[in-house]
């Protein structure tokens, strides 16, 4: 439910409790200002500018090589059939609320005919008895580190290992969603490294914590990521030139990559902000990343008005969209550089108000 | 054969025979400095600054729609798809040494299963001959134009029409591979419209002719783009933001749209140059858009040491790279913004040079 007041109420507001800002053309003339425009364009995957980078992302990660994709909808789909092809069989599993299943408009099938098998119930994180449960043979398990569609779960770091050693046995290569997995390395209190080791290939965005223009990381050995860059070709994103995206990200990667501490502890005090408001709770309870989703108990026609007003009222942006559920409705908070932007005193005003009219609605 | 030689003194001219300049930063820069920061970016296909310029560009082309794409090779390969799938035939045609034949890795054939026929000899262009005498039934009919890789060469403008009324009778869609069509219309003396309207689907490259950074332009009925945006999101190439090649496209298309009658003229001067010198020849003998192919009668190891030579002495970028032949060796010229700016008597020297060098050769 997006009416023209929340939204509107919402762009209007100077900053907002979610993101790192507007996505506007700034992102772009914040990095190129200050670069020498003598500098040579990547050239179909050549050149310093990709080259360079890869390379330091394949470090970073600790993988042999990583390639830059336009997007991760491409990166991963070819991951999969990469294994698929290797293993000679057409089926992977992943979250029923998977990017692949609910955002990509079938591409994994309708590119590939890759079958997948939807692991877990919708409303938890994949652990290892729904993977060793598995009737059916699968070239590959994809783990989407954190579970976005569910407010950011996480399985815990002793799951991970042993659905890797679980996958290792059984020949099935284990890949990565791990669009948003920076964020997830403060509450596991592990490296990336750490992480990366127990998968076979990763993804990672460029825009998404990271708050980069667009395109992605696609990492594992030398013949995967050497594959994946014939695949990159034949779909078409192989582009010509892709630096306007690789030097932003490079740019937002070097000043993001360790504020994911910040941004975790932030949200674990906005969510107990949410929580303790009436009619109110935040899935996950306490987040575990950067992330959570805010649940109001009441549908979006009786929530929306409320918002807009706080957010005319106080110049805070809460929400600019409310999706109903089956009872009340929600949205995503994803914490980046604004929320720490706003006076703690704003942010105590704004929920006493929100809880008082709250109350008010619930009586 | 790249010989170091020949690629160094290519790059340390400051101006080029072919092309608009160097493929540099400040392609994009320039754009963007005189940009308002606070325009706000496309986002996934929505945003005034994509659907505006898919606006324009479709009525730019005399189409219902159009779709920016990041690559030709995915708007290509997924409007054969559309038109396969429609016709419920998994066969299109097209031209031997086609971009989807040659520079894709197989991604129609691996991604869609789709099977080309390849029609004509590489050397010629496609004739309403090889249309016709074709045995079986095809989805969709490629029309390059002009045909890259035989130095830009052209069929006759009645051919074209022919070619569609033969398509149209048949049920067999034609889509024009136009990465370059703009090229074309000096020579064809007709309007952009006059020639799409000839084709059920129009790809449109945004970085050749008029030298944006990367992206494209699918143009079509409602219906097709309709079908041709649910495959973009499929492929990976539905991008969160697309401004930097977007305003890039917007930008240069303004400024050379209207500039590739002087490239014509160009090509046809400087084809005659290179034509008198002993031992060159190019393909075709007279250009009929802005580019062409130089061949050599000896071989690169033989020519890449003068041509070095040359740029050296003479300061003009000739050739950066050579293509040994069955016979001799080649490279392509492609006129853009930057051969008007080297001196005639610069370049009348020059070509003096080369023939008394190549002269010496032959003797």
């Amino acid at each position: 439910m997006n009416s023209i007041e929340l939204v509107k109420s919402y762009e209007d507001t100077p900053h907002q409790l979610t993101g790192h800002g507007p996505r506007n053309i700034a992102v772009l003339k914040n990095v190129f200002e200050s670069v020498d425009g003598t500098i040579n364009s990547d050239k179909y995957g050549s050149g310093l500018v990709i080259e360079g980078f890869q390379k330091k992302m394949a470090n970073f990660l600790g993988k042999e090589a990583a390639v830059f994709f336009p997007s991760g909808t491409m990166a991963q789909q070819i991951a999969l059939r990469i294994w698929c092809d290797e293993k000679d069989c057409k089926k992977v599993a992943y979250h029923p609320l998977s990017h692949l299943e609910i955002n990509e408009e079938d591409g994994l099938k309708k590119l590939h005919g890759i079958q997948p098998i939807l692991l877990a119930d919708k409303d938890r994180v994949i652990e290892l008895e729904d993977v060793t449960n598995m009737k059916q043979d699968i070239a590959c398990l994809l783990l989407e580190l954190p579970q976005r569609e569910i407010g950011g779960q996480l399985p815990s770091f002793q799951t991970l290992v042993e659905i890797s050693k679980y996958c290792r046995q059984q020949g099935i290569k284990l890949h990565l969603d791990g669009a948003r997995i920076l964020e997830c390395l403060p509450y596991y209190e592990k490296t990336i490294k750490e992480i990366c080791v127990l998968f076979d290939s990763v993804y990672l965005s460029m825009y998404k914590g990271i708050g980069g223009i667009a395109g992605a990381i696609l990492a594992g050995d030398h013949d995967f990521v050497a594959q994946s860059k014939i695949w990159k070709r034949r779909y078409g994103g192989d582009l010509i030139s892709m630096y306007p995206y690789i030097m932003t990200a490079e740019k937002y990667f070097a000043e993001r990559k360790d504020r994911m501490a910040d941004y975790y502890v932030q949200a674990k005090e906005l969510a107990a902000l949410f929580n303790a408001c009436d009619g109110i709770s935040t899935i996950p309870e306490v987040p575990v990343t950067n992330m959570f989703h805010v649940r109001f108990e009441k549908q979006a026609q009786e929530i929306a008005p409320i918002l807009a007003q706080a957010q005319e009222i106080m110049n805070v942006g809460v929400a600019g969209y409310l999706n109903n559920e089956e009872q009340g409705c929600s949205f995503e908070i994803s914490i980046g550089d604004q929320y720490e932007q706003i006076p703690k005193q704003k942010v105590k005003v704004l929920f006493e108000w929100l809880d008082e009219k709250l109350k008010t609605l619930n009586l």
